[in-house]
C-alpha cells in the first residue's frame, strides 16, 4: 500500500525535499504546522510524518522537540538529514544588475547577509513567510527582484537559478526525523533516543544517571538541556545514545536511569545516520 | 563616564529593552547584526554590547554562541532576562473588526497562531523584517492592519495597543548577556559559563570530565552540545556553573576540565540571574 506522508508545507520547502528524500513514491500531504502533520499520523489520515528537528546554524526545533516531551505518543522511525542550500532565483531571462528586492524568510535572508552586501548592496530586502512563498511574492513582483530560496521552490514556481550556494557559511544542513506509531527494528548500527527530568536539583544527579550509561560503555552521541517551560529553573535532558532499545546493555542501562529520574520517556530506536554533523 | 552601549537594533526591538533595562543612562548605539554590535566593543566605539543569547521558547541565539566559541576575546559580563509580551498593535482609533493585514517577524506571527485563528480568522499574515519593523509596516499600510511587537515599539511609532500578551504559550523570555572586555568581579552568588571540545570519542569522555565538577560540588545549571561546524558528528559542550571561576574550589575544577579536554574556554562569571527559567 502506499504510505501516506505527511510534512511540513508549502511544497518547494526543503521539508518536502526531506519526504522525497525518506520516501519518493508516497503520497505526500502538506500541513501548516508541525503540530498538525503530527496530529494527521495521530488520526489515521496519514501514516507516518516528516518534521525538521534541528538544523546545524539554528539549532533545535522547539515545535518538534516540545511534540515529543509532551504532546505526542508518536515515535521516532528514521532520520534523515538535508543539506540546506540557499540559490538567487528571478523571473527566467531576468537581468542580475537590474534587481532591486529580494525576497525571502527573514531567517534565510540573515544567512546570506554576506552575499547580500557584496552582490546586492542597493537591493531592498522583503520578509516573506516561506522560502517557497518568496518565489512566489518574486514571480507576482512589478520590480525585477530575486528570491532565496531552495532548488525545488525554484522548479515548482518556474523561477530561473542564476546563483547557487549563498549562504554565508557552509555546513548549513537540517536533520528531519521520521514520526510514526511504532520505531523501526534492529539494525546493527542504531540510535535511541529519550529525554527525562529530575524532581530535585542536587550537584552530581545528571553525572550519575549519565555514570549508568558511561558504566556499560554506552557511547553518548548528544546531550542536550531545555527548559521544562513548568517551574522555573529546571530542565528536561535529551540524551542520544547509540544502540537499540532492544539491544540487552541498552535496555538494562536505560531501566536503571528510569529507576533515578522522575520523568523518562523513549523517543525511539532507529538507523543512526552515519554521515551527519548533527 | 556615560557607558556606550551597543545593541541588536532597530529602536522598538526586545533587544533595546534589554539594553535599557540593564543601563537606562548609556548611550544606546544600535547595529544591524549581533556580530557589528560586538566588533563596535572590539573597536572601541562602544564599552559593551547587549545581545540576546537564548529565547525559551526558541532555543539557543547562534549567532551569539559562535561569537563566543570562535570568534570573539570578549567576554560575559552580565546576564538578563527580558519577557516577551506581544502586543496587537493599531493605527490610534482603528476598529479591530476592520483589520484585513496583520504584520509581524514570522516567527512572531508563528507564536501567535491560536489568537489569529480565534480572534483574526481572515485577516491575511504579512512577514516583516523585525517586530519594530512590523509596526512601520502597519503604519504606512493604506488598509486597516494590526501589527505584532512589544510595547516600546508601539509607542515608538505612535501605534496604539488594543490587545497585550497574545502569545500562545506562557513563559516567553529571552536571556540576554552583557559582553565586554572583563568580566564581573565575585558576588557570592555567581555563575560561570565555560565551552570545551574532545579531539576523540570515547564512552564516557564527558563523564569523566563533569565528574571533576560533580566530584566537587559543583552545581551544573546547564549544558548543551552543538556541532563543532569543522568536522562531521564532533561537538562542543557548553556548561554553565554555579561560582565564580575566581573561588578556589571552581579554579581549581576547572584547571582539571581543561586537562582532559581538547579546546577550553572560559565565556565569563557573572552574577546568577536567580528568577528565571532559562
Amino acid at each position: 500500500m502506499t504510505n501516506r506522508l505527511a510534512y511540513l508545507g508549502p511544497p518547494g520547502t526543503y521539508s518536502e525535499q526531506a519526504a522525497l528524500d525518506h520516501d519518493n513514491e508516497a503520497v505526500l500531504l502538506p500541513f501548516p504546522s508541525i503540530p498538525a502533520a503530527a496530529s494527521a499520523v495521530d488520526s489515521g489520515e496519514a501514516d507516518e510524518c516528516v518534521v525538521p528537528i534541528e538544523n546545524s546554524l539554528q539549532g533545535a526545533v522547539t515545535f518538534t522537540l516540545d511534540l515529543l516531551i509532551h504532546d505526542s505518543m508518536l515515535v521516532i522511525r528514521n532520520e534523515l538529514v538535508v543539506p540546506i542550500n540557499h540559490c538567487l532565483i528571478v523571473k527566467p531571462g531576468a537581468n542580475f544588475d537590474e534587481i532591486k528586492r529580494v525576497y525571502s524568510h527573514p531567517q534565510s535572508l540573515g544567512q546570506c547577509q554576506k552575499f547580500l552586501r557584496k552582490r546586492l548592496p542597493r537591493a531592498e530586502s522583503i520578509a516573506s513567510m516561506s522560502n517557497a512563498k518568496a518565489v512566489e511574492d518574486m514571480m507576482e513582483s512589478s520590480d525585477t527582484a530575486a528570491a532565496i530560496a531552495g532548488e525545488r521552490a525554484a522548479s515548482l514556481y518556474g523561477g530561473e537559478i542564476i546563483e547557487r550556494g549563498i549562504e554565508d557559511l557552509p555546513n548549513n544542513e537540517t536533520r528531519f526525523v521520521v514520526l510514526a506509531h511504532s520505531d523501526h527494528p534492529p539494525t546493527g548500527l542504531d540510535k535511541t533516543s529519550i529525554c527525562f527530568d529530575f524532581d530535585h536539583d542536587s550537584p552530581g544527579i545528571l553525572y550519575s544517571t549519565l555514570g549508568e550509561l558511561a558504566g556499560r560503555h554506552i557511547n553518548l552521541l548528544k546531550i542536550e538541556s531545555r527548559p521544562t517551560k513548568q517551574s522555573l529553573g529546571r530542565y528536561v535532558f535529551l540524551v542520544d545514545i547509540e544502540g537499540h532499545r532492544q539491544d540487552d546493555t541498552v535496555k538494562e542501562a536505560l531501566e536503571s536511569v528510569k529507576s533515578q529520574v522522575a520523568m523518562f520517556k523513549i523517543f525511539g530506536s532507529y538507523p543512526l545516520h552515519v554521515s551527519s554533523a548533527i
